[in-house]
């Protein structure tokens, strides 16, 4: 993400560096997600049933972290009450998701990683908010 | 967005149709605000700056909208907390959208034509949001 | 996809209505193919395994689709030889959903209903593909 | 990137180190033509006119490698076909990016890194094709 990174240093109104690890953490989560949920289809066909919700919520998940990325790349900052909405859909998913892969992380490491990806994404997320909440 | 819907109906899980109007509207509404920015962004060059506002809500909305028309056309449901918070994003998303366009609807059709597709956009995920909370 | 469409139309650069079609066939097709996936996830355990393929498919002309909706909402056109180049991958793309999803259709309507989403929208891509050329 | 990596690394097929790559070069490019878009938009309005086109094709080129790196990400990889056709339109893309980018260069910083990361991005996208054909 080094070259998102340096794009975003640029920008005319100089956002802050809570912003760059929020930008981070979500296209890492929406990468991870959609990978996990590509990782659970493809495991082997008797354990797919177990799957079915970790599935549904990385791509709901991959959905709504690449989206939340987005507007926090366009730092022009639209409007921040659309913003904090958004990270607040980011901050719920990121959580159901983390839940839902730490229950398999022992049987399958995809989901183990992908929990990971899910807890910093939402931290990022929260620090985002109120950040600009303050500001 | 016949073959859209028709497969929503043949979901095993049986979705409302409330859920189809939904489905409906984020996905217009998410091509309106790509083509409405578009078009802002084609107008005469010394117009462009007044809508500056206008483009970056169109961009942010286009994105929240097919998020969450996605989330929608999943009617598995992975978690209603999820699909909540992401309806209120664009709830939030689509009215902002559709004041801003507001403003420019005398000059230029295409922002008129975007704001309707905002407000049926809000008005179809409230709906959404209350078939969901109520069921 | 009416306000969509509007839109479309109110746009500078006037686009045709071949571009009409493939805009609405894009995100018909986006829409088809999230939610035969999620319908796929969501049968009986016993036949997930030989539904593996039709979700991936699913999955990737979801993107495929909304992306190339996305680029075709831009009427301004960046550069023709992008567009192209995405209307062939969304072809490639439908192309090989339609033949796994007609492969179910018998048993699972929603995998008919979705194969028939993928046709009209490599058809409406054909369609701008050459009105584009020919321009 | 990190998570995202390590959960294509668990994926039961084992993809190579050129998707790797493949998939940090797709989602980095995707956040800085993002960011490089809005950074344009938000530039002086005298010098919006002349950043209409690089604003274009930002948002082509971050639509295009967001999909691309899903499908990427999708390490099972549903039809090599489909993933050749879409690295093909993400190779297309981020080569007039850069272009039009590079023209910016010297005048905006933003524009510079987004141009950068095109490269690398289009690099990244050849790799991946090659390694796919011979493989």
């Amino acid at each position: 993400m080094e070259h998102g990174i340096q794009v975003l240093r640029s920008h005319p109104h100089k956002p802050s560096s809570i912003l760059e690890q929020c930008l981070k953490a979500c296209f890492d989560c929406e990468a991870a997600c959609t990978a996990c949920a590509d990782a659970c289809l493809h495991e082997k066909p008797d354990m797919l049933g177990m799957l079915v919700k970790c599935i549904d919520l990385d791509l709901d998940c991959a959905d709504i972290c690449g989206t939340t990325g987005r507007l926090v790349a366009r730092a022009g900052g639209a409007d921040p009450a659309v913003t904090r909405a958004q990270l607040q859909a980011c901050i719920a998913s990121c959580r159901a998701c983390e839940a839902e892969c730490r229950k398999h992380a022992d049987m399958h490491e995809h989901c183990k990683h992908c929990a990971e990806a899910c807890h910093a994404c939402h931290q990022a997320c929260e620090k985002a908010m109120h950040g600009r909440q303050s500001a």
